[in-house]
């Protein structure tokens, strides 16, 4: 594996978008107990569910520390690769590498991770072992790796078209946990650099009481160029409704790096989900606070949707619109099975299936061999 | 990954000999302070070296546990891939996979590991981390895997020509702290079904003070088939003479698994070696004991090399015989490089050059991509 330090595209390297042809998708095994209630045993089935449905139509590499690699390897099914590597938690959008294409060849970005602001507004500390796992996750697949650790970011704040339209939130990337010291023209800069893009659209923000800072992929993602699913309410009482008009208002004025306006589809959202009393507690404390509390609001959104060559995979509530957003997006993804995952489980951990997911964009290198 | 549970010979596979061609090699970066001196400084060096060596002919891989991936990825070449893995201590050739092929395919057998015996005579408890490797280095390279960790045996402790005919050692093999319920029969039946083997030839002993009860990877290995070099002195009064002599009355009463007579090339041992005390307080005490006691002395040999793609790997121990042994092997390896390392703080830990490598044959999955 090189560490590179020139720019992606500067050498003729971008990101493309998550609907293009994967080779496959990494996860990590959950185990965290004071994210994952009753010692992650609920959201390893869940994830193991996921896992099982993207593995029929690509290559599944799990991540599962040094102890819990045989429960891993007992849960998943056996064309999972499960390769052993410390973590802090199971957030592969956030922690793994993004990888970027030039047609032929890929690489990855290993993005500086502080655990979603660090010691301004973070989740935990340390995050050293998240930090590192994207370029062991390059080297264990022989893969070079830009070095930008120098610079805060999470996969869950941005979004390509493959295109070159990049989509981020102001309340993710300007937070005062990430890259302080940056403004929003130099941030873009580096966002357009790395990522090959030449147009960034900036929602304003998320979804209510996210607790990433309101990363993109749980409010809006592209479903096709120039087109896009925006999480949606018209309960004028909920905070999210004037939070998701803000976003619906942006995109309406904005065109895409081809100049093409956007089409935004909206996604309802679930009834407001807040977490029980007996959810709060099988989770651990941490450092003797409670890290829930009972009647909180969780994040939950259908946009945190994985799309995979084969599936979209969708987060189900038990809510009366889980049909109807599977609706929806079957109507947008007519090319792929559109498949509901209950992912309430997932939810309690503070993000929903594409957080826990990242795509391995196809090369020649993998269509050759193994 | 898969988890067979038949039996290589049943299925068309056989091991390989080193000297057939190789995808690559694993190796494992040392950390056991009380087998490596000085928090193995001296060791990762002398391996550094080796694995740079390696790495220009063929694939390396190198297994760094969690605390040491930053260690091991400063001190390689970027070639090489560095892959996290816990483990007790750093034989690659011992807990790594055999590997076997069927000419295009190759799967790995998962052998039982119990640190060279056991609660019977074992080196080090618990050596669970180490034999949990083999199958995780499988499923890290997606091979599929034969389950055999009902049976005891370590990669040291046997060498295959390719062609039929596996070499092993009695006093190993009959050892009590391996495999004490089976007959010599019984084990042969084993070797010849996983191996793909039709012949076993059963060296009676290995090197003096050997506390691996005797691998045959320190007395004897094939340079090509129906050749082998044995680890000789002419001292009558070394205890190794007996040893050696004993060895080569077996061989020259042999025929290998094709009929053809055993031609045995003498590779001379170097004088005695015995660790000093300086060496010894280099040492962590273990549970409360010494590990090892100044002027004990040392299995040092030459016939502990490793074969790669384009070297002959070949302790050196300051010896007047290093240059000689050199020449021996330059003759018989008349297409590779003989290239020595001096390897006095890879003995220390107690084997050498071939200890702590394993071969991946070659095989049509990996010709075509990687």
């Amino acid at each position: 594996m090189k560490i590179l330090h020139t720019r992606p595209r500067d050498d003729g390297f971008h990101m493309p978008a998550e609907f293009d042809r994967h080779y496959g998708c990494i996860m990590i095994f959950p185990h965290r107990r004071d994210s994952w209630q009753n010692g992650a045993y609920a959201a390893r089935k869940a994830f193991a569910e996921i896992i099982g449905i993207i593995s029929r139509s690509e290559k599944m590499i799990v991540c599962a520390r040094y102890d819990d690699y045989d429960s891993a390897r007992f849960m998943l099914p056996e064309s999972v690769r499960v390769l052993e590597m410390e973590s802090d938690d199971s957030w592969a959008r956030d922690v793994a590498p993004t990888f970027v294409t030039n047609g032929s060849e890929i690489r990855g970005i290993d993005w500086g991770f502080n655990a979603w602001g660090g010691l301004t507004d973070g989740l935990y500390f340390p995050w050293d072992k998240d930090n590192k796992m994207a370029r062991k996750l390059c080297d264990s697949m022989d893969i070079d790796t830009y070095d930008k650790r120098s610079f805060i970011l999470e996969g869950g704040s941005i979004h390509s078209d493959g295109e070159g339209t990049v989509m981020t939130t102001e309340a993710c990337l300007l937070s005062k946990g990430r890259n302080p010291e940056m403004s929003r023209d130099e941030i873009e800069t580096e966002l357009k650099a790395y990522l090959g893009a030449e147009k960034v659209l900036w929602l304003p923000c998320g979804i209510y009481n996210d607790e990433t800072n309101e990363h993109v992929d749980n409010i809006c993602a592209f479903t096709s160029p120039a087109n896009v699913v925006l999480a949606w309410t018209d309960d004028r009482n909920d905070p999210q409704y004037e939070m998701s008009k803000r976003c619906l208002d942006y995109l309406e004025n904005a065109a895409d790096a081809k100049g093409r306006k956007i089409t935004v589809h909206k996604l309802p959202l679930p009834k407001p989900v807040t977490i029980t009393a007996e959810e709060c507690a099988g989770l651990d404390d941490m450092n003797g606070e409670p890290t829930r509390t009972p009647g909180e609001r969780l994040a939950a959104s259908y946009v945190n949707f994985y799309i995979s060559n084969g599936h979209v995979i969708v987060p189900q509530f038990g809510d009366d619109n889980d049909k109807h957003a599977i609706d929806i997006l079957s109507r947008l993804f007519s090319t792929r099975t559109v498949t509901g995952v209950y992912a309430r489980d997932i939810l309690i951990g503070g993000g929903n299936i594409h957080c826990i997911t990242q795509q391995i964009p196809m090369a020649d290198r993998f269509r050759t061999g193994g």
